[in-house]
Formats: C-alpha cells, structure tokens, sequence
C-alpha cells in the first residue's frame, strides 16, 4: 500500500510559504502503516495536475492532495480532478447547506463560496465540517484520490476524521511500531560508528533513523507491524546499554519539555541569566504550554553594565577574565538565582559570531553554568562559526547540562 | 530554464522533519530568474533515487538534491549518483583538507568524517566551506545536477556562494528585478482592495506579490529584466504615493535589523521587559549580528514577582487590574527604561494561550508599551488563538510599534 502526497499552489512552488502540511501529513500516514513513496509540490496548472497524477498513479495506490479548492479563480483543481476523471460539476444541495453552517457564525454567503457547492458526479463528496469548500474522494477499483484543502487546520481535521479512518477501512495497512531515545554528547559520525555492531546486527526490518540537530540527537528505532513489539523492547534494550546516561529521555518531545516535566515533579522553579543566547533559551522554555508553572524569568543581560546592576557580577571579574570566562558565568548563575529567586538557574556567556573572536577565545565559545540550589556545573564549550546555529547550539547545549544534573 | 528540486531522505517522508529547505531555495532560485517547476521528496533508495533523476531530468534542465550526504550508512546520495551517472568515488586530498579546516575547532577526524573526502571522479566538486560533505556538481551538455546537503546553513551558504553563482554563469537567466516594500497597518484582503487599480495598471510582466507574516506584509513588485529597472523605479514611486506612512520599509531585511539600523543612526539604546513573548523579542533583536552595539539586555518578567521585583510593577496594580492590562505594561517599560538603563524599551504582557483566557481577556489579548526616552505609546491588540503565532505575532507586533514610535 504506497501513497503519495500533491501539494498543489504556485506559492510553494515561488517559495512564498513553506508547506508545513506534507510533514504532518506524512507522519499520520507513516503512523497508520502507510508508506509515503513520494511528495510532490507543482504549480496550479491543468496538464501539470493531470500529467502528475497519470504518472504517480503508476507508482503508487493513494493519491492525496491538497491546495487549489478555494473560491478564487486561480483555483483549479477542483474542475481539473473532473477532466482527470471525465466527469462534470453538478450543484450539491447538501454541501451548501454544511457551507451555510459552516459560516453562519460570521459570514453571509456570497456568489463565490455558493460556488463551493458545486462538485465532481462521480465521486464521493465528504463534507468539510470546518471550511466551506468539500473534500472529493475519487476510488476507481484499487486506487484512489482524495482531494483536500491546503488551509493547514482544515486538512488536519479531515485526515484524521475522514481520510485515515476510510482509508484504513479500504485498505489493512499494518502499522509502524517505533521507539524514540534523545541523546546527547555524541556528534552524528561519533554516535553512528558506537552504533555499527548494533546496526549490523538488527533483525530483519527494523530501521533505525538518525535526526541531528544542534548539539543533541533523536534516534528512531522502527519497525513494521505490532506483533514485533517485543523484538522492539529487545532492541531498545540493547540501545540503553550501549548508550546509558548519553539517553536523555526515550519520549519524541523537544528537551525544554523534558527539563518542563522533571521541574514541576520535583516542584522546582527554573530561571535563566542570558548573554550570547539572547533570550533564546527562555524563548525555547517558554514555548511550552504550561511553562509559567515553573520558569519564573530570564535576565537577558547583553551588556556587562546589566551584568553587574542585576546580576551582581563583579566588574574585577569582568576586567580580569572577559565577561565570557569560567568566574563571571558562575556569578551570572548564583546572580540568576538570587535576581529571580528561582531554585534552578542556567546562565550562558560566549561569542556567537561572527566579530568579537580572539585567539584565546575564538568565534563559538561558549561557557555554560547551571545550579540547581546549592549544587553547579560549570563548562566550556567550543562550538562552530556561525551565529545562528551557535545561538541554537548553545541552548540546546545549556539545556542539556540542566538536564543532565537533574537526571543524576 | 526549467528548475525542480529533489529533497532525499526517510526523515522528510515520515513527517519527522518539515522541510523548510526547498521554500527557501525556490525563493532564492525565483528571484534569480530560475523557474522552479516541482519539487519532490523521495526516500534514501538507490533505485528511486535514480528513477526520479532520469524522470524529472526529461521534464527540467537543472535539477538541485538536498540531502542523503551524511556520514552515516542510511546516507546513500553519492554513492547512487555515481551509478547513475556511470562513475566512481575517488579520494580528494584538497576535500580532506577542507575537512579538517571545518571541524579543527571543535572535534578531530574520525574514519566516517574522513570518508566524506570520497568524491565522484566525473564531477566538479565544490568545497563545502561550512560542513563535511563536499558538494558535487554533475554537468552533462545543456543539463546540470547538483547534489548538497540537507542542513540548512550548509545548503544556504553554498546556494547563494556558489550555486546561484554557477547557474547564473552557465544559463544565461533573465534576473528579476524587483523592489521590496515593508508594509504595516493592513491585513492582506485589505492591501489588495486598497491596490486594486495599481496592480490592473501595472505595465505587462510586472508582477506584485504579497508575503504576510504575522501583523506584517511585504511587497515585492518584480519584472524579468534589467532593462526594466526605470519602469520598475516608476511604478514604486506610485505605491510610495499609495502607501505613505504604512510602508516601515524599502529593504527586504527583517523588522529587528530595520530597528537596529535606526537606533545605531540615532545613537539610542534598547531594552525589553517581556511577559507572554518569553524573551522572543530580546532573541530577534539579538539573531542580528552588531546588536550589542544598542541593545543592553531584557527582564523576561514571565512570574508576577519579577514584574514586581525588578521592574518595580506596584503590587495594587496587579491586584486591581492583572497582569496583562495597560496600567502594567505602562509600569513595565518604565521598570525596563530603568533597569537596563536603556533610551529606548519595549514591554509586552499578553495571553498567548492556550490557557489563560477570560471573557474580557481572551487568548490573544496583548498589551504593547514602547518609549523613547519620556515619549510612550501603548496600545491594545487582539491577536489569535495559537500559542505559536501569538507569540511570534506580539513580538513582530512590539517591534513594529516602536519602528512607527521611531518613524514619526
């Protein structure tokens, strides 16, 4: 059972939105034992359309597309499926009457969206309980299309209440199983030849798929079908006994929500004292619904002069060893702590780049302090070139030492 | 001149990873003149690897690869261009070398790093100046593939130094010409009525394109040509005639750097007290590089006691009208102005949701106070319901309102 996805609109095509829709799309299917083959984005144009679809159809045996079904003109789609599938447009009365409910809490009908109602004969119309235009469900023997809106919210509500459950009822696709491990401390290389004799010796099937991002590492364990769930636990097994304390949590969740949950177990308050991050790592904890229930605030202290007035990080520090230097990072945290009145704190000071690099410390120094009440830790980091993924790197990195001394 | 890009890799076809790469590439490409006529993601499989070259090169003249370049054995890229294109992996002295520049900061070479240095013999390779996997451009008469990597600052610095560059010298494409305007006050429907006649006067292939971000449009009027360049500098005359005081802008940087610039002109200096934004604000300002030279640091206030602690927010006002109202956020930006000693401040308190909304204040109430030096303005927005976007939303917001304080 291989599926496709057609993400139809020239502003994907100019780069004018990124389709955030496919991935999500994707996941859903991969989850429900449907393998994506292919994602394909082309342009609102008619022999395009049809020359896709003639051509993935070859390879595949679900279709799903979005985009190009709203009001305005150079939406196609709709009026191509029918010269696709050589049929017509006939006016739905019952598409329109769930139009009209769909707007009558702040809109009254115009020609446009009346237009809405209008649908392919042969197929089958779902109707849209969250937009006004209809999705269409073409089946012809074994495969099948369906045709949805682009509007992101819309989408999802009607894969998951109409496209999964009948496609799942038309086809038995058998579902991945798959187990997620976080890990820290090894770059991707370092982390894939620890990992070969593992990798080598996988049963028959199973995967396992390496996602980086800075500074941390997502593994995927996966394989088909639910009776090899204990196969899957094995290796997983063996996966937390080649990795031990590396594996930072076994949830595929982002770290500031893992550090989240053991705060409000163990009822803890965190805060942060930011220099080269920026606000970055207050931005990634706040980001998380929840979050004022145990990180109380942040001081971004850019300038050494906020350094020392909230801080209290003494100028004879500064002046001797820099304000990115192992004593003023340890005064930023207690500062942090004391400033916030918080019992947990992280405090970061290093150049991101791309000026302000010496040869002692050059472009990508980071020092990084985190103090959980009386306890610290204290470390120099040396991380790469570039500003932007030296200010993610670095409290990703930030995170991750807090962490670490939490799990300890 | 026909373009597609082909994004490779399991990650993007089981939704794991949205791809933000190929939106930003197609921008870049459109921009140059290079029309992008689809863009694919396919698995790391050797097979459909190459069915979808040999496919999409009978549709395309140029066909650029992201991703499937790692170190890792799931990372096939190489090694199945080569069979496509009947070559072989050589060792590269000049890419070790490149190599061990890149990573001499911050790791040494490991045997999979080292083997990056394999190279396909029938190809130009460019020096990956930003990472390990050299990039390997295929030429084969009036047709060109070129393969980088998937993590975007690599494929970003090597599109715009030296992709970009390459096409431009081999195709002679037309470069748009086309000129940015920075547009606040107007949601798009608004913008498009209010321009209606402009546009259906515009002289033929000029184009204008609306990008909205939250609380913010920019425009971008295009023509193919350099020729056209007097025409196209008429035609902005009478938008900046249509616009007026709404346009923020005529660069196409973001709204922090717009501010950044006016502040380092006038010599003032910028602080920021956040509540519901968590320091996003403070981490926009700070993503520029050269910031340190205004900006002097943020109370992320995210619990009450900070806005009154540090901010010197009075008890009474919380009590009597709550964090998130204009008595507040008025006491917040003076606290700001105060404690950072900064001219200027930006104070935010909002609900960004989901929780947290009342009848009077919904998910999405923000209030946004700015000053320079005594001179204040503070307002009240109705943002959305998505935590996400309000987030994004009030700091773009916050920015602009100073942008406009700073304007007049």
């Amino acid at each position: 059972m291989k599926t496709a996805i057609i993400t139809i609109g020239d502003e994907i095509l100019i780069g004018q939105i990124v389709d955030t829709n496919s991935a999500w799309m994707s996941k859903k299917l991969t989850e429900a034992g449907f393998e994506v083959e292919e994602k394909i984005s082309i342009a609102d144009n008619a022999q395009q359309i049809k020359d896709t679809i003639r051509d993935v159809f070859q390879r595949v045996d679900v279709i799903l597309t979005t985009g190009g079904i709203g009001p305005t003109k150079d939406d196609i789609t709709k009026k191509t499926l029918c010269e696709y599938f050589g049929t017509e447009l006939i006016f739905d009365e019952s598409v329109l009457e769930n139009i009209n409910n769909v707007i009558s809490n702040f809109t009254t009908l115009n020609g446009l969206t009346r237009d809405q109602a209008y649908v392919p004969k042969d197929c089958t119309v779902i109707q849209n309980r969250v937009g006004t235009a209809p999705i269409t469900w073409f089946e012809r023997g074994d495969k099948v299309l369906a045709s949805m809106p682009g509007v992101p919210y819309e989408m999802k509500y009607n894969m998951e209440n109409e496209i999964i459950p009948r496609l799942q009822s038309k086809y038995n696709a058998e579902a991945y199983v798959s187990h997620v491990l976080i890990v820290g401390g090894y770059t991707e290389s370092n982390l894939a030849i620890h990992l070969t004799d593992f990798e080598n010796n996988l049963p028959e099937g199973f995967g396992l798929a390496y996602l980086p991002s800075p500074r941390l590492m997502k593994l995927r364990l996966f394989v088909k079908g639910e009776q090899r769930n204990p196969e899957l636990e094995e290796e997983v097994n063996k996966l937390r006994i080649l990795l031990g304390d590396a594996i930072l949590a076994e949830k595929d969740i982002p770290l500031e929500k893992i550090v989240g949950e053991h705060l409000s177990e163990q009822g803890l308050t965190l805060g942060t004292a930011e220099s080269c991050t920026g606000g970055y790592i207050a931005h990634l904890i706040t980001s998380i619904s929840g979050s004022s229930q145990y990180f109380k605030g942040s001081i971004v202290s850019y300038s050494n002069e906020i350094k020392c007035s909230i801080l209290n990080v003494s100028q004879s520090n500064l002046n001797e060893y820099g304000a990115v230097s192992e004593p003023v990072v340890i005064e930023m945290v207690r500062g942090a702590q004391k400033a916030l009145n918080v019992d947990c704190a992280i405090a970061v000071s290093g150049i991101a780049g791309p000026d302000g690099g010496t040869p002692e410390k050059p472009v990508g120094t980071v020092w990084i302090a985190t103090a959980i009440k009386d306890k610290m830790e204290v470390k120099r980091y040396q991380l790469g070139k570039y500003r932007e993924a030296n200010i993610v790197g670095a409290s990703n990195t930030a995170i991750l030492q807090l962490l670490r001394m939490i799990n300890e």
